[in-house]
């Protein structure tokens, strides 16, 4: 518990890959806050040394940079799906909302620690940039579906945007992946476009 | 800038009292987080030594428990306005969703601390079982709606609850007052409305 010291040996549990050693610092991210993560607090949730840590990245931004990364290419990928190519505008953007909501599910950690990033760094300010273009992607939907003449003209778009995002990111907050799996994604993303586009009424 | 020390003077800027002293504090406690703050941060920012703070209060909990009385009692407040009582129990709702957008834009600090209180102090505990007590009496309102065959029903209530709040509370993360006073905060609260209950499709 109070383990520390700068070579301590600690318990090799197992080995590491560089995927499972991104798992384990996600979470000690997400935890403490990427400035509150030491090299210490990561070699001590990994159960490995700080060497061997540096075996495998130069260190803490290296990873933080493959996590967000991983979120990024999530989101981005959700772009080039043809789903997001097919149909009227406000069509590709109930699919683009779906797909989302789901990549946010599946890769809750990583998603959850790119929305929290605030711009310390390099790559804190590089991923809040990246994100921003996604957002304006999805902006730019909203606005060739209104173009089209299919979503309520009485809405500020750039409004809209916000709360919509809003809405999906919530779900950091108090989504916690249960027995179901993909279905249970499925039927909450599924909820979330409901909402969205034809709204809680009846 | 590096001003520190225990007793150091600091310039007195002004006269404080409760009120104003209460609004630095939760500026603080926004910026820092809670547990981040201490009484010398408190101190620093308001222009006033650490003595004269303790003549107003007992310590930063007691600013952190009036910070989040004051938007509870706002947020509660609402379910007291005859407009909450009024009506079918969709039109209550719709009520209390828009009055609970407006309130978070006019006590924006005071809303976003309560929201981000973590559970680590009694006042902690006691504020977020005060807020999972106002969600209950929105989720109350959204299963009269139903039972009232007002609402879709094909969407998960609790579900739908919580996307809505994530919808109404991610404005602590994006709203600034701006100019426009009243009716900025009127016309915000009204697109958040038209999106929850409408959706975004025309």
């Amino acid at each position: 518990m109070a383990q520390s010291g700068n070579e301590t040996p600690v318990p090799k549990r197992y080995t590491y890959t560089p995927e499972s050693l991104l798992a384990v610092a996600v979470e000690v991210f997400n935890e403490r806050g990427y400035d509150g993560t030491s090299m210490e607090h990561l070699s001590r949730a990994a159960g490995i040394s700080k060497s061997s840590i540096y075996h495998h990245v130069r260190g803490k931004e290296e990873l933080l940079h493959r996590a967000v990364s991983r979120a990024l290419d999530g989101l981005f990928g959700i772009l080039e799906e043809p789903g997001a190519h097919r149909g009227r505008a406000v069509e590709r953007l109930e699919y683009v909302t779906r797909r989302t909501a789901e990549v946010l599910m599946t890769d809750l950690p990583y998603v959850t620690l790119l929305l929290r990033v605030r711009g310390n760094t390099d790559t804190e300010r590089w991923a809040m940039g990246r994100r921003r273009e996604f957002d304006q992607r999805v902006t730019d939907l909203l606005e060739a579906a209104a173009g089209e003449g299919d979503l309520r003209a009485d809405v500020d778009l750039r409004l809209a945007t916000r709360l919509l995002f809003g809405m999906i990111n919530s779900m950091v907050e108090w989504y916690r992946p249960e027995a179901g799996g993909a279905s249970a994604v499925e039927q909450v993303a599924d909820v979330v476009v409901r909402l969205a586009f034809d709204g809680l009424r009846k």
